[in-house]
């Protein structure tokens, strides 16, 4: 198969109607021309979307495969957004439901560096699922949210995540938080070894500042002694993703945060499928851990789109290797210990702002949900 | 007044559940963490978010306006965006719908460098609507491409603009295009300055290649003699535009392309208005131009979501100068006499695949353009 298939949910009004529909994705999504002025030859023939099936579906709903050519592509991810969901995205009553990759695009975008194995390498642990703390809020200095990833650390936390809402703000800039709570981590790092544990925490710094600064920030980070990055594709845009996992000199792993993505996934008529964009997407983009708003809490998922999240970061037919999933969204310790029958060990089980309330204690809590994870 | 404000339309059950949501909203765009453990002092009386208004709507909706400080932003676009509507992007029933600006925010984020009046003096064209082909499809060489540029803009174009799927392909690489692109539009402007017309069309090349890239490949294009740049805030980041923006050494005029932001805006219930996203929110970054579905075209907008658009373009009240709207989407020449009644002078008409059934006579379809905008 020398194209890579985007399957689409289309509202028609009848199988004519959404076969003309499908058509018009197609066109829409790589010449953007009317059907009869497409150039023969090359242009007909490779760079043009081509409908492979339309299938009813529900009533009202038809299922259409369309397949693309690299070509249309090239090698950036930006435009591969583009062919898969640009301008269509403002079609009402079109939603990309699923990806399904080919060889060319596999060269091209060939997915995560480290994935769920590779993160049981970085953090030593080698079975059960990963205890994450939130260190936050903003507003914090960044002595104090670097004790917080201190006690965290050498509580036993596997990997330590800022909060997505700090950025570059004045009451912790970006350089000046990054280098405290990397030197916390790393103390705490130095504490565990000591006492013989042969696990260690992994401080993910997030990317705050300019969406051209990425990549001096990160090494930035990398250089201060951060662990890896946690980055926001909605903000910065995947290709921020995508080109720190293919930069073989960056080499520490990626967390993608969901914020501003909302849109793309609230509406079943529009957008991508919730395992489309937190689990194909993220793959393909190279994030080794996609966070996305666990299913009861304050975020509105439902237990299927939770799970088929966590399926698509796992499918072994996804691209590159699988990823680690990590759930979200005012959780609290009762509720891991089902989490962890929910989800399992391969995943990063995020605790946010509910620890703060432990104060000083906070380690308290890290050792609490090691106990709910183990149970 | 020391806080910007943005107003949410909300779903909620009653006053209280509304006025509930709303603190809800104002902890999650800043802190994300429980009222209670909210640290008193700067944290509490700056940082977080404040309720300001809650309102009844209609059945079951309330609007809600809440007023951040800009110390919960800092300096960058991504996390303006984050406080703007970051994770709660994701909470079912909650829209953005305008914003307003205050000091602090204006400072920071001044808005576009040319707006509405500094197209009139780039282009020369002191009245009357602006006559804006779009060049493509892609596949097609760069030769080809840039022999349709200069065909239109030898014909009277104002502004040229690539189509939105150009980006680095093998067919046509971004630097081989617009170098040929720049130099044909150069050569079209000769030849039209010769018979005495004082007015010059604009190239604007659109930004492929990757999101670190963008500068360069900005310097690059202005540097083959590009006159502005096309760029896709959807797939690039808007922090893309703002840097370009505010960059003073660069200093060419940016138009802002829809593709992959149509979930934003698709649903009452959630995401952005159609005039905060394709008014303000481009605006804010720095756009001078923001392009848009048209109504009556293949996209779904109503004609009054095009207007709020066109009035957040143009309202005096908003951040840095009025800015063009740009409405296209499957428009004809027939149509343009009439949207010129509807939108005016001060506004950017696309027309694209249609042009291409003009094959070398694309020229008379300028011309046509220019005579049905002038009725």
């Amino acid at each position: 198969m020398d194209r890579f298939t985007v399957t689409y949910r289309i509202i028609a009004e009848s199988d004519a109607d959404a076969r003309e529909r499908a058509e018009a994705i197609a066109l829409e999504n790589t010449v953007e021309i009317p059907r009869d002025v497409v150039p023969k030859g090359y242009i007909e023939d490779t760079v043009l979307g081509r409908v492979i099936d339309v299938t009813a579906s529900d009533e009202g709903v038809w299922i259409a495969k369309i397949g693309y050519h690299i070509d249309a592509v090239g090698r950036e991810f930006p435009q591969l957004l583009n062919v898969v969901l640009g301008n269509v995205s403002i079609l009402r009553g079109v939603k990309a439901i699923s990806l399904s990759a080919n060889s060319g695009l596999r060269a091209r975008f060939p997915g995560a560096r480290f994935g769920a194995a590779g993160l049981r390498q970085l953090t030593g642990r080698k079975t059960g699922g990963y205890v994450c703390p939130v260190i936050k809020p903003q507003g914090s200095t960044s002595e104090t949210l670097a004790r917080l990833c201190y006690l965290t650390a050498v509580a036993g936390a596997d990997i330590i995540k800022e909060d997505h809402g700090l950025a570059n703000q004045d009451a912790a800039p970006f350089k000046e938080r990054v280098k405290a709570c990397a030197a916390a981590v790393t103390q705490a790092n130095t504490e565990r070894a000591y006492t013989g544990d042969r696990t260690r925490a992994l401080y993910f710094a997030n990317m705050g500042g300019h969406g051209d600064q990425v990549r001096d920030l990160a090494y930035y980070a990398k250089d201060a002694g951060a662990d890896g990055i946690l980055l926001i594709p909605g903000l910065f845009g995947f290709d921020a993703i995508n080109r720190l996992a293919h930069d073989a000199n960056f080499g520490l792993p990626i967390m993608a945060h969901p914020s501003h993505l909302g849109p793309y996934v609230l509406s079943p008529d529009h957008g991508y499928g919730h395992g489309m964009l937190f689990g194909q997407l993220m793959r393909l983009a190279g994030a080794d851990i996609s966070v996305f708003p666990n299913y009861g809490g304050r975020f509105g998922f439902t237990m299927e789109e939770c799970h088929e999240i966590v399926q698509s970061c796992r499918n072994p037919d996804g691209v590159g290797p699988a990823i680690l999933p990590s759930p979200g969204g005012g959780m609290s310790i009762d509720r891991l210990s089902d989490m962890a029958t929910t989800y399992g060990q391969d995943c990063v089980y995020l605790l946010g702002g509910s620890l703060l309330r432990y104060g000083d204690e906070i380690g308290n809590a890290i050792r609490e949900m090691r106990a709910a994870l183990s149970k």
